[in-house]
């Protein structure tokens, strides 16, 4: 029997809701949760944004806690080992996105938390080649949010492969964005935060950024034009592309991460002229996530993170739908 | 006495015009043009469509032809050498991107016929490092559309890196995208030719397209959805781009070099969650022109052209403007 905590219906609060699974599959595991982190996608699937959702729905795709018991073709795990989950808890493992190691874009990739149940609960079973088992440097409450948002914004930043002291903009300040900041840093760029929050400027400098620009203030951006080699956009909204194009040198690209909901517009020829690229990135591979749960470790990277009991989610969510998170929410189960 | 064909106002048509340029900088050259390419820019050069004409304007920018006179620091070429010039004739050599090999995006690139005069005529006079020797298995008048319509299309499919047997999509059957058949196929890649005209699919496989799809059809595009790696545009329209991103396979790439001139519109989320990227080319760099051309030599790529003596560049021009030439014009001097 796993307990859960469930959202009954679309943008309903989270209730305790048991189901049991009790067959484990030869390429499973089952995993004993000690902490899931809280994401912003939680939030979109449980309201059912993106019409992908059914109910009741178990939230949660930041995944740590121990492995309890292994599939019968299951030998580079073993029961009592620590590893974690992210979005993906399986894949087809076949296709040529797969077989190129990009599980991430698979199109039969199995999200943790969509179309079955996730990490808001005692246990979960996935396929054994979606846990990763975790370094023990990495503390669980803060292992969890490095496992979805910290991919994210991870694997963007890696795989533009930059020269060392290249111009990184960070786009926002929020769960993506403080996580962002470290990494770029970590990886030995000069790094600008770009912010609406005037009163982040501190807590920016705090987690890597070199230098700050309130975006809120008139001509701000402007008198940023030409400054970054790579700019990543952590932000759920929708941006005045251009002028973010704009902050682009040469050879320059804008990469997107936050689900901004509506169209990118911008002019084509200043792409062309300037041979400038905007792409978006989705989490990231296993082979990613490895690397980053490691570089990570070696670099002490860490969300900043609230804890709350798992079965005070409700209180997380609360936080978490008014933006009042700093800047991540785990829930931590009772031992 | 240089002898030039010069609009004398926007839109104008070409006619004689004669100017003088004796000294030579330390690092010019003087070349006596043998052979000049006819490219849509120089169109909108003549027709002052990006408003950075000014009048006389001698258009020309894939210039072939034989050093004459060579300035008192230029050591690496001589007289009576066969180079090409392209669409630069020189840049500040100095500055972040050029320092990086990237001299097409120097913000003090200096076109070789914007604000000077070009190729239209019996010499020219340019940076000596902005003169590539040219390899003795091309022929001039093959080569000189090679100098821009080349190197437009070889450096976004050259710098992509992809796999061999990727498949790659070519967007228009004109001076460029005739070019990027071949260089696609030579390249080792699986080409789609995507047009307008169904009449070209002969010409299109001739050229190195395995498959070719009529864009007027209903339905075509759709039928052709995530099936490309990389999809290079060529055309200088505004493209229905959302169909087009949706030929891409997942971490798939929409190069732009066409001058489409309106707006990109496409929506973010299909950009994120296929890991998609869109991204604009120009020109390429002198080490790209000088690996374009080996590669070309060596794959035997060569243009289709419609050799005009230089005299009668209008009448090039006037096929130019009703987009008749079968693929480039190349205006010739007399010996």
């Amino acid at each position: 029997m796993i307990n859960a905590y469930a959202a009954m219906r679309a943008g309903a609060a989270l209730e305790p809701f048991q189901y049991t699974r009790n067959e484990l599959g030869p390429m499973e595991v089952e995993i004993k949760i000690s902490h899931c982190g809280m994401c912003h996608s939680d939030l979109h699937l449980i309201d059912n944004d993106w019409g992908v959702s059914s109910y009741p729905l178990v939230a949660g795709h930041e995944i740590v806690g121990v492995v309890t018991r292994t599939g019968a073709a299951v030998s580079h795990l073993s029961a009592g080992q620590r590893v974690g989950v992210g979005w993906l808890a399986g894949s087809c493992l076949n296709c040529e996105q797969c077989l190129d190691g990009n599980e991430n874009l698979c199109r039969q990739g199995q999200p943790t938390c969509v179309g079955r149940h996730g990490g808001y609960a005692s246990s979960v079973i996935v396929d054994a080649r979606f846990a990763l088992t975790l370094p023990d440097a990495l503390k669980s409450e803060l292992a969890a949010p490095l496992l979805c948002a910290g991919i994210t914004v991870f694997a963007p930043l890696s795989r533009r492969q930059l020269k060392k002291n290249s111009r990184v903009g960070v786009v926002g300040l929020g769960g993506l964005g403080h996580l962002a900041l470290q990494f770029a840093r970590a990886m030995g760029y000069s790094v600008t935060a770009f912010s609406t929050s005037a009163n982040k400027q501190a807590e920016a400098c705090g987690f890597g950024a070199d230098r700050f620009v309130d975006t809120s203030a008139a001509g701000a951006l402007s008198a940023e034009a030409s400054s970054c080699d790579f700019v990543l956009s952590t932000v759920a909204a929708d941006l005045p592309w251009l002028d973010y194009l704009n902050l682009l040198k040469p050879n320059g690209h804008l990469g997107i991460v936050g689900a901004s909901p509506g169209e990118l517009r911008v002019p084509v020829f200043p792409l062309i002229e300037a041979q400038k690229s905007i792409g978006g990135s989705a989490v990231g591979s296993n082979a990613e996530l490895a690397a980053m749960l490691d570089f990570s470790a070696e670099h002490k990277i860490a969300p900043l993170v609230e804890c709350f009991a798992m079965r005070d989610a409700n209180a997380a969510m609360a936080r978490l739908r008014k933006n009042q998170l700093r800047y991540r929410a785990v829930l931590v189960n009772d031992r």
